[in-house]
């Protein structure tokens, strides 16, 4: 879509001025004109006949000429008014300022509906209710209360919080940190992120972006807007809403609801995008990213002036998974020829505490030639003989010129104040603290190493190709409704079957000689009920472990058939091979939003399938990692060996290997069967048997649901 | 000890002051000067007759005075000439700012030693070498060369990073925050962490003690210092050293080795020492304990102006062990009858974006009323009319009245900055980010639970009724070596009897017929070659596991006795009561330092006790809480609980809960082993099988070293 009316309108009408120059309305107004915008700007009030010299309307319908864009900021029972009328002039947009619509309750949210449904009928798009504005600093608009104009850049931002913004573009201004658009989405009403992100993705102005978010309006579809864009820029999103707490917060602020955090930090990890943890990181990422170069690698290279800094700096560098690289042997030599005796010439490169500007100089030119060297980073402590503002201006020469990361950490206050100014003022990512540092590193080597793993998509494609084509889909379509219902084992086997997932040999037998029959080549077995015959299947002994002779069977058979006869007309035993697991796994899957999540822009991410290690153990070790329906096997090994209990199936003390080949395949198998079938709402094997030649899914369970 | 000649000395005299004023020296007595310092003050250096308007002395025993302390800045090799003739003078201490000693090898050393020597020859005490010097800000003394002087405070410091002092005396400067001291103790040669923490828990003019440490002198001793204390006060210790990188770096750095981080973190936690984690949180840590008041509980109230921050905040709140506490219904009344309508009254109080002063205060007067709240955090994003500096003002002044902790968080960077300025001004801590305000509050906060918890110490009154008085002392001693030594299966069966450690039934038997009889009631049991026997038991099948009846114990134990003969004259095999576990225990004690830890102020913790999760996930979950040697049961038990095996022990899923009780005297028990016989330098339980009613220690190695 074009956002011209937003970003760059011809004409501006502002509903809602006073002759009261603080009145949110005429902030506004006043904003347009100090940020220098240079097309037609109407002020709409019927109390007035001019406003601040400008000649004043008594609604938008009398300003003789067209109008992009107005921008409503009267009480909310007039906002439909309002609407209306600017509708017969044919604007193409609003930004509703406006607060008291969905985020108060009911009548609020009635409201909204009201105004959207204006909206719709005059084909008008809306930015809020119930937001700042929006900025956009290169064609001068100010269409926004905040207290000052942004500083112009290439970081588009927006933001479900309008103090979350005023917070970020009051942090901007000290540290000199640019933005090409500024945007306030409050209750997203119409345009919301996803708008946002597929314009700013396109547009060359741009070249990162940061998001607020409190609720994600359809993760899918940012997923695959991100995804799929030809133009690869760095999105950072904050998203609050770990503790239960801060999501019954969230439904209170903005009436949505949060999600699951696992989804959430999932499906931004396999993108590719970038999760801050706070205001902190997520302006210190937005910063680096506009700034500085990314790291090719992971190996790390320090520079300080003091031991004990270097220490602290080396926890960090390994936290974050970079490593201390050991220096080339020429750079050493070079350093061992350049540096005092007592200098430290490995890395930390420690140029002692009375290094001035000069030596650090000759030890960062020599470093940055280092080929051994992806991201340097230069400590600093205002020593006495310390120069910290010579210092800083090495340090912005060489960043300027280098072609890897160096990022600055000056540690102090005062002394060093001036010279993180200095940092800024020539678009040098620069710290005080030697976390915030290692941490903005860590977001740009993670971002550029996706990059380099992702050259292509790999998820719409294998989507399409399965999705809703599985052969027993009319049976699935027969079943489903809008609350979860359980699949019955025979129909789990043949799903299971279809796709490939092993199951134990299992034979549903009318009478004990068949039982006895089938079970010859398997001792040991295990009898129970069918599903649904009993209910509690341990709890009325409808299960029986450990059968391992012909006469076991038969007597544990009559118990349990005498026991299902009661409740069943034509009773049938399942019989089952009973495996042994040298390790039981857990694979699982949930979805995240409706059956049709993949179809449309539905809320939600899809299905999320989660493996680990299993039986028992499972909620007590909570040992599962999570990949985003589909992930490629690379992925989903990569994922898996991250499991703690991987160190069990690669063989733990000098025990065999387990079939992880196979439990892969599961996997792989489990992917295929949800995209066959999305109107599974959630699937568990608990357990998988792994043995070092097999993956038996033992347990399976199903879930349906529209 | 007196530390008068240090922090309060009568006269000083600075070896190796020159003309030069930015020379080491000269910075030094320049220092005493601006610092105000009004004893005598006396420059040496041969090389001049008077220099800065005073007398200048050839050496210290030409000064015709008595003189307290001799600071030394002069190259290496000369320290040693200084401090003999420093010696005939009688000094009192040495401050030797002069590096080049221990840190640089082992040339370093032997002149470290020798200087160490010369000082106890003439009992002069020694801070440093290689250290930045100390400050005594009510004194009036100076004796550093950090290029500036700290504020005036009650906050005394000690770093054994000269670097770390001047950063953090640096931060201090625009915060406004106040030491007492400022110690830099460098290479710690004679005068110790341990010697000022003593001093200072006792100096009344010092109320929080910080100490940035990269090694630790003596842990036992340190913790005993501060458990042992009448006077309490708050202890911030920050020890970089999680990494096996940094601990190189440190090695390299300092020429010390760093020690286990979990014997360092369970001992600060059990004695409520507070542990930073990077620079920053010191800083805010000494700034919250020196001016903050303690939350008396864990009940936290959030006032904001803005919906998203106080949804980023809750996360930290939860994150930080806090409770959001629901408000008291008649606050919630009056806060309904103050605040506009659409204010959000429950926890985070929402006075929305439009809040002036006058709003803050409103609410704030409110709130600060409730009993249910603990503490209070307002948060301040500058909006449009937000009035920063009067809200400012208002948090101050209830700051001051109130009895709870009120912690302002002013979220923002240009226009907020001169509302922080004032609340240093005014000794409030105040954040301009979410996270440090919260985790500084979780540390004031676990600091005042640990006084109510603690309020007499535990630890020294128990080692000495145990320490070294075991039944088998004698045969230990006999045993005990300077390196690892592992006790066989009859005296490890003799010390757990001493204990009461349960192990299972067993016989030592000579032939099958002994072994068959014993086996009679027990069934299944095992049977195994006696420690020692054979190497590595289940290799050379020198274990049968399930064994059932007569005819298998007969049939493995011929193989097992001709396996033993090969390799004994009097072969003996072990008949073993085979146990099932409901889940396998680990627990193991590991000492830190040498048998004499607690006679003595050589280094180390003492023992500390492991337990969790035990068999072959021990070290996948390394699910395994650490106490130090001797913790009280309710320490063991809230350590056990805070396991994640735990929820198995109480009985998940509808399962019997274990014998936890068993499970704990056994821990007691073992505690009780290692302190009778201190020479335990390492044990194992592994596992310890528990079941509903058991506790049984299968598997116990135990070895012994001096």
């Amino acid at each position: 879509m074009n956002f011209d009316f937003l970003f760059n309108p011809k004409s501006v009408a502002v509903v809602g001025v006073s002759s009261d120059p603080t009145k949110l309305g005429s902030v506004v107004f006043t904003n347009m004109i100090s940020a220098g915008y240079s097309g037609k700007l109407f002020p709409v009030n019927p109390k007035y006949t001019d406003i601040f010299k400008h000649k004043c309307y008594a609604k938008v319908s009398d300003i003789p000429e067209d109008v992009d864009v107005v921008c409503i900021v009267v009480p909310p029972k007039f906002v439909n008014d309002v609407l209306e009328d600017a509708g017969k002039k044919k604007v193409q947009g609003a930004v509703i300022i406006t607060a008291g619509f969905g985020e108060t309750g009911e009548e609020g949210k009635k409201l909204e509906e009201q105004i959207l449904d204006t909206a719709a009928k005059y084909n008008i798009r809306i930015l809020g209710p119930n937001c700042l504005g929006s900025m956009d600093t290169k064609n001068k608009v100010n269409l926004s209360f905040a207290a000052t104009n942004a500083i112009e850049g290439n970081i588009a931002f927006l933001s479900q919080s309008g103090a979350f913004c005023t917070a970020m573009l009051d942090m901007s201004l000290d540290s000199n940190l640019g933005f090409s658009h500024l945007v306030s989405i409050g209750n997203k009403s119409d345009l919301n992120e996803n708008d946002f992100v597929t314009e700013w993705l396109a547009d060359d102005n741009v070249s990162v972006i940061g998001a607020y978010l409190e609720d994600v309006h359809s993760g899918h579809d940012l997923a695959k807007i991100y995804n799929e864009s030809k133009t690869k820029k760095p999105l950072v999103i904050f998203k609050p809403g770990e503790s239960e707490e801060s999501q019954l917060a969230i439904a209170s602020h903005t009436g949505s609801l949060a999600g699951s955090i696992e989804v959430f930090e999932t499906a931004m990890q396999q993108s590719g995008i970038t999760v801050a943890k706070d205001i902190d990181s997520m302006f210190n990422y937005l910063q680096g990213f506009a700034w500085s170069k990314l790291p090719k690698g992971k190996r790390v290279g320090l520079l300080t002036n003091a031991g004990g800094p270097g220490i602290i700096a080396t926890d960090f560098i390994i936290k974050n998974n970079f490593e201390l690289n050991v220096l080339s042997d020429d750079i050493q030599k070079q350093l061992k020829e350049n540096l005092p005796e007592n200098s430290n010439i490995h890395n930390p490169v420690d140029v002692i505490g009375d290094a001035d500007s000069e030596r650090y100089k000759s030890a960062l030119e020599i470093m940055v030639q280092d080929e051994n060297l992806d991201a340097i980073i230069v400590i600093l402590t205002p020593q006495l003989v310390t120069e910290v503002e010579e210092t800083a201006k090495i340090v912005i020469n060489n960043f300027k010129v280098s072609d890897k990361p160096i990022i600055p950490v000056f540690l102090g206050g005062r002394y060093v104040s001036y010279a993180l100014k200095r940092f800024y003022d020539n678009k040098v990512p620069a710290y005080k603290d030697i976390s915030s540092a290692i941490e903005t590193l860590a977001a740009l080597y993670n971002y550029s190493a996706h990059l380099k793993n992702n050259e292509e998509s790999r998820r719409s494609v294998k989507i399409s190709n399965l999705l809703g084509k599985g052969k027993y889909r009319s049976e699935i379509q027969s079943l489903v409704t809008d609350s979860d219902k359980a699949l019955d084992e025979n129909l789990v086997a043949k799903l299971a079957e279809e796709v490939g997932i092993v199951i134990p040999k299992q034979k549903l037998t009318e009478h004990s000689e068949e039982a006895v029959a089938f079970a010859q080549d398997l001792y040991p077995v295990v009898i129970k009920a069918p599903t649904g015959a009993i209910v509690h299947k341990t709890d009325q002994k409808a299960l029986y472990l450990n059968i391992n002779s012909n006469y076991d069977l038969v007597e544990s058979y009559i118990k349990l058939y005498s026991l299902v006869s009661l409740q069943s007309k034509h009773p049938k035993i399942l019989v089952q091979e009973q495996l042994k697991a040298d390790e039981e796994i857990f694979v699982g899957v949930k979805r995240d939003g409706s059956s049709k999540v993949y179809d449309s822009s539905e809320g939600g991410f899809g299905h999320l399938i989660a493996f680990g290690k299993g039986g028992i153990y499972t909620e007590v070790y909570k040992d599962i990692v999570y990949s985003l329906v589909p992930a490629s096997i690379d992925e989903i090994f990569k994922k898996l060996k991250s499991t703690k209990v991987y160190k069990i199936i690669e063989g733990a003390r000098g025990k065999d290997k387990l079939a992880e080949d196979k439990l892969l395949d599961t996997i792989e198998s489990v992917q295929k069967l949800v995209l066959l079938y999305p109107e599974i709402s959630s699937m568990d094997i608990n357990p998988l048997m792994l043995t070092k030649d097999k993956a038996v899914s033992v347990d399976i369970k199903i879930f349906i649901k529209l």
